[in-house]
Formats: C-alpha cells, structure tokens, sequence
C-alpha cells in the first residue's frame, strides 16, 4: 500500500544519472518525505539524452528537484536557466529545483562537505588547510571553503600538475582566499602537514575495494589535527584509522554524504530536513 | 510510509493534462500497482508544452507510461514515434508507452467502450448500432466498433452537421461497415430507435449538473434494445434510467472510464489488471 496516498497535487523529485540502478538517494529522499508527512515522491531514472530529460522537467509541472549525478553534473549546467555564483565558479552543480518551469541549477557538495566539517568539529576559519586531490570534489569544496569560510589559506596537492594549476588559478582569480598549489611528493606532503590545521581528501585512495592505502604516512600526523575523507565506502577509511589511532579528530565522508542530500532535500521541500533518519537509511544502506 | 519501497527500479506512469488537479488515475492506477505489488507509482503532471514533455519522458528511462487527458489528446500524436493504424484514423490517443525510448502511442477510450459493451451483455456483431453525437469519443467508439467488432450498421446522429458529415466521411473511407449519418431532430430519432439494437449516448447530454435531461423519449425505446451512455456523472443518467423503466439493459458509462483505465494499466505493466479494485476506488471517488 506505499502509493496510496499520491494525489494529483503529489510532487516528483528523481536522481537522474548513467548509470542509477545501485544509487541510495530514493531510499534516503522517500524516507524523509513519508517522516514529515510530506506529498512527495522520489524515483530514480537513468538519462542519457540530458537536453531532452530537463527540457521535459521543465515542462512538467508537479516535477519539483533533481539530484544530478555522473556523468551529467557538468553538462547539466548548459540546460538550466540559472546558477548561482559559487556554482559557476565550482564548474558542476549536483541539484536542480523547477520554480515553475525556471529551472536553479545548484550544487550541494561543497556545502555538504563544509557542514560535515563545522558539525564535525572542524575550524575553518583563520586555519590552514591541505587538500589532498585536485578534482571535481576538490574543486566543490576548496571553493566553497574559500567562498564561505575564511580559511586563512588553502594548499592543494595532486599529482595532475595541470589539473592541479587549473583549480589553484581558478580560486585565486575568483576569491581572496591564499591558495598554496604544491605537486604532491613525500617531501611536499611532509611539509605541507607540519602546518596543516585540516587536512581533507578528495581522492579516491582508500576506497573499497582497495581499502588498505593511505596517503599519508601515520608519522605526519600531529596533535589538534582535524581529518576528513570524502570517502564513504568504507564509513572509516585507512586514514581516518590511522588519524583517529594518533587521537585526532576524524570526519567520515558519509557525513558529507548526508548533508548533501539534507540540502537537496531542504531546497526541494522548503523544510529542515529530518537528519536522523536520512543518517539511519545511509548507515543501514551501507551495512554499517 | 508509502513510499518505502520505492528503488532506482521503480517505474513511473503520469497523467498528463491541463488541468489535472481532479484526476482520478493516480488514485486508480496506484491502488491497481499496490494490489499485484508492482514496482510502479503514478503521479499527475500539468502540462502545457507538450512537445517538451513527451521529449523528457522518451529521454528519463524508467518513465513508462502516460496517461493523455484534454488538452492534450489530438497534439500528442506529432509528438510520439508510432500510432496504430485505428488511433490514427481516430485523430486522438489517450495513452503513450515508452519502449526504451521510443513512444507508443494508442487510445483505450475506443476499446474500453467495446469491452463495456461486450460485458454488459451487448450484442455488436450483425447488429444495428445508434451512436447519439459525433464529436471525440463518438469518433473513438465509432472506429473501434467498424473496424474491430462487425456491427450490420452504424447510424450517426448529431445536431452539427459539418461535424456529422465529417466522421461518417472518415468511417466510410477507413472501414467496411455501413454508415448511416443523419441530422438529428425528433423524425430521424424516432426513425433510427425503431431499428437499433444498441444505443450509445456520446454527447454530455445528462450530465451533472443538468441531470434532468435525456436525447431519448422514453416511449421511443423497444424490448431488446440494450443502452449503454459514455456519461458517468452521475452513474445513471437519466437516459439509462428511462431506459431501464422500460426493463432494457443498461450500461453506465463508469465501465468504460474502468475499462479505459484497465487497458492502460495493462499497456503500462504487462500484466492482467485487478479490476475490481480499480472499480473499486472509481466508484469510492465518485461517492457511489
């Protein structure tokens, strides 16, 4: 009996990507429409043709958000008809919510990641912090902390030394941040850790099923230092173990999993999100 | 929580129309999905740029089947990639089935209205058939009867002659049935009941809120005759009540708004529809 209450009046939101079929967000997303009594529902569908997918949402009055996911978050941009600075800035947006046929092109990661940071214990603000990878997510959050935070500097490092110029040019040109590019070595990372406050991975070393590598050798870690790994399978990576043995403070990337989805939902309801049940729908999706 | 089971296989059906905040599909068609515990959920979307829509559903995988309600029933075959040759001749569709990405489209107004009949204990085959109106769902029950169910003869009557003269133009052309057109007035009523066997009411005429009126004379109808009028509000008109006065056999036209729903459902999902439950909730709406 799950469907008995749509109504006509019943708003639809969906996570559109290639592929959809392992994504979490309808267990998370309907969980906490049915917790607050919400008339939504959220489905997932797979997408290929972008232009055609959003032009249709547009012309379907009642299809309230989208979570855009890969390969669609960059492409996404040129089919909606707004976005909001940081997000151009950023390159991707994750979500989309339909204003009546206008369609806001937005992204909730680097929010997320920032929330899980500041709930999580972390100072940005007047810290030093080290990112560690150059990427799409590198990208979210280095901005956003730059945009929203007030660290008093930002180091990046990746391997990409062109990837990892193109991220540093960008935040210089477009915030006032100091942002320290450095090609990652063990001499540089050793350097840039003596100073870090935070240190942040954007990397997908440690993930499943390669879970037992670390970027950063046990020995660098120093007391006050606050951890955060974008990972999220598994819930702790090898170095948040190893961050957390040496009695540092760690941050679970499925933190930022949840807030970027807590975003999304605030965005297409218009109400707190239920925070706890999201949490316990990802946990349980996860096995954990 | 209604919506707990929903998954990234979930597969979605809609209404779409404008307006369609009154529609009675999501109720039916969900209520139908609960009871074979189908992985679908249908939702209601106002729509005014239909192009763009029917582009979004071919391009969201996973959006299955729609439901086509006015304005939109003549517009959406330029938008759809095949019509069956009886849709085409009807000029109008009311459901579109998306094949990975390639739209079907078909009417099951015409087909429910036969299954109406032939439930209700109708003779068509040999018979003489009285279609009273010839506007969209005259041409619909017209088409389907001439090319699918070997009616003697159709006679056709309306007032608007242009209109008249058009779909028996059209029903000559595209079948081998006979067709009879005749402007109607109190002669050729009189005429054309004395030699029907089956009378279909296709105008709006009885409708709520002007219940009080029937096309018929109730001294016109002969033993035999069985009655069968698309109206459904109420769900005996007072055609059908003269009709049954006379103890002829009357059909209401909830059974084929049922019906239409059933075919549909069965389009979209494959399997046998739960008719009775669909009746079930129609007539529970309807405050029967």
């Amino acid at each position: 009996m799950r469907n008995n209450a749509i109504s006509p009046a019943t708003q639809l939101c969906a996570v559109i990507g290639n592929p959809v079929g392992h994504s979490l967000s309808p267990a998370l997303h309907n969980a906490a429409f049915d917790a607050l009594n919400l008339d939504f529902v959220y489905v997932a569908f797979r997408v290929e043709d972008l232009k055609s997918a959003l032009a249709g949402m547009r012309a379907l009055h009642n299809f309230r958000g989208m979570s855009v996911t890969i390969p669609h978050k960059i492409e996404a941009m040129a089919w909606v008809d707004e976005i909001p600075e940081v997000d151009r800035a950023i390159g991707s947006i994750n979500t989309i919510i339909n204003e009546n046929g206008r369609l806001i092109g937005l992204g909730t990661d680097g929010p997320g990641a920032l929330k899980a940071l500041l709930d999580g214990g972390a100072e940005i603000d007047g810290k030093n912090i080290l990112m560690l990878g150059a990427g799409g997510a590198a990208r979210a959050i280095a901005f956003t902390l730059a945009m929203q935070a007030r660290p008093a500097k930002i180091t990046i490092m990746d391997i990409n030394e062109a990837m990892l110029q193109g991220l540093a040019n960008d935040l210089t040109k477009g915030t006032s941040t100091p942002i320290e590019p450095a090609v990652l070595n063990e001499s540089s990372l050793a350097k840039a850790m003596a100073e870090a406050d935070v240190i942040i991975n954007c990397t997908p070393i440690g993930m499943h099923p390669k879970e037992d590598v670390s970027l950063v050798p046990v020995e660098l870690f120093r007391p006050g230092q606050v951890v955060f790994d974008i990972v999220y399978n598994p819930l702790e990576t090898k170095l948040l173990a190893d961050a957390r043995s040496r009695g540092l403070r760690v941050i679970s990337g499925v933190e930022m999993f949840i807030n970027q989805a807590v975003l999304q939902f605030e965005r297409f309801t218009g109400q707190e999100a239920p925070v706890e049940v999201m949490r316990r729908v990802v946990l349980e999706r996860l096995g954990a």
